[in-house]
């Protein structure tokens, strides 16, 4: 199943949907309920409805450094501690929505990602059990300002920003995980395109480490890291992410004055 | 006014009410909202009731090493970039609630902290009007263990722990903040305990660095730094986080041991 949020005009309220080739059936209901209903009569042409953020989280987290290079050797073993750390809900946008380059800096990075989203309370979890508790997957770009991140490591402010967390254009509760490609076109031009198998942390792995930290709940959701090829995009630049089988998240960049 | 969550006993509702003396009269409507009233019939010792964390943040942002020991100077001149970080709200629990220490380590540090709770939406304030942007004020235990921090400077997996964000008892919001004193009793011996004016960055300065980077909204949570003194926490201990003019927030820490 694929679903989408999307008003039917600028201004009209935020309606869930599911998509069904060209047309998006309004669904009545909670993302995560077990009674959602699909109302037939109420279908909109796709290409009609402005698309938004097909959810807003509860919490982001991201994962750092893991994919290695094409044909680059993976770490012999998963470290004691991951790099994980957390992005705000307030930088959330959705499809076509512009990313914002802070005022002080001329440059940010795009990292094309595939966003794992929670869909029950995972609490100390066997990596064997986790996938069990995905309800889904859409596409996210890991918006970052590298030039923002604390001498000592600490990301957040690059991490943070407004506008640094696009999401989107659908959630696919189905999603072939091996034939899956996370790439990025920049411009037009090709700079991100990579299978799951150079992912250092798999997924289920990642789910269950942060199950014995953390309970997950409903809407966590966990950005699985980016491949190798992210790069900086500047005033007018346009960044198009993807997932194969989820579809193709596309922002502009422009540069804040203020 | 000083506020609390509620419940008149174990498995019934959630409730807001306002503390007057020993007494908590219930009050219908939301924390932000300008529309709340004062349910003055329905009014209950403050002894009988059970205190929860006073609220559910939308974000918890925490900032690292924000205070000087006493005699000690401060920096001639504020970071760059500040050592911001986040805690989920999974983490969140409420006075008289146990602090777990995780099954892999034997011990965590309590870090007493005054916590800023924002009342409106702040996008890029002056200094100078933050505290209009501030609801109101709580006392926080931001539980760490820096055992679990990454060795390149990522908190997360050691500020993230369930149970690491104490809250409460109750949220002031008129607080003279040249009279606070930020304090932690560790099984009843004083280990904290610092004015405000031993912070490095003020809490104005804080929000207004926030607001350049993130909107905040109301129910974000600022823990605004931990004096000197901080120590690990053991399986059985008892530690008391105080704020002058709010109250005490005591929790007992226990061991997990799956």
């Amino acid at each position: 199943m694929k679903y989408a949020r999307f008003r039917i005009a600028e201004e009209q309220p935020m309606k869930l949907g599911v998509v069904e080739g060209e047309w998006l059936y309004e669904v009545e209901g909670d993302l995560f309920s077990s009674h959602k209903k699909i109302i037939k009569e109420n279908k909109y042409p796709l290409n009609s409805v402005k698309l938004e953020a097909p959810l807003m989280p509860r919490h982001i987290i991201g994962v750092g450094k893991n994919y290695v290079g094409p044909g680059e050797a993976k770490p012999s073993k998963y470290p004691d501690v991951p790099i994980f750390f957390f992005k705000p809900v307030s930088a959330v946008i959705g499809p076509g929505e512009d990313i914002v380059i802070p005022a002080a800096l001329q440059e940010v990075k795009f990292e094309a990602e595939l966003a794992v989203i929670m869909g029950k309370t995972a609490s100390k979890i066997k990596e064997t059990e986790a996938k069990d508790y995905i309800f889904g997957y859409t596409v996210a770009n890991d918006v970052t300002a590298p030039q923002l991140f604390h001498p000592e490591g600490h990301w957040m402010v690059g991490k943070s920003q407004n506008t640094f967390s696009p999401l989107g254009p659908y959630i696919e509760t189905d999603l072939d995980l091996s034939a899956v490609r996370v790439g990025a076109l920049h411009n037009g031009i090709g700079k991100q395109n990579s299978g799951l198998d150079l992912m250092i942390l798999p997924i289920e792995y990642m789910i269950s480490y942060l199950s014995h930290s953390m309970t997950l709940e409903p809407g966590d959701v966990i950005l699985s890291g980016s491949p190798a090829g992210a790069e900086f995009m500047k005033d007018g630049d346009e960044i198009e992410c993807s997932v194969t089988g989820i579809g193709v998240l596309r922002n502009r960049v422009v540069q804040s004055k203020n």
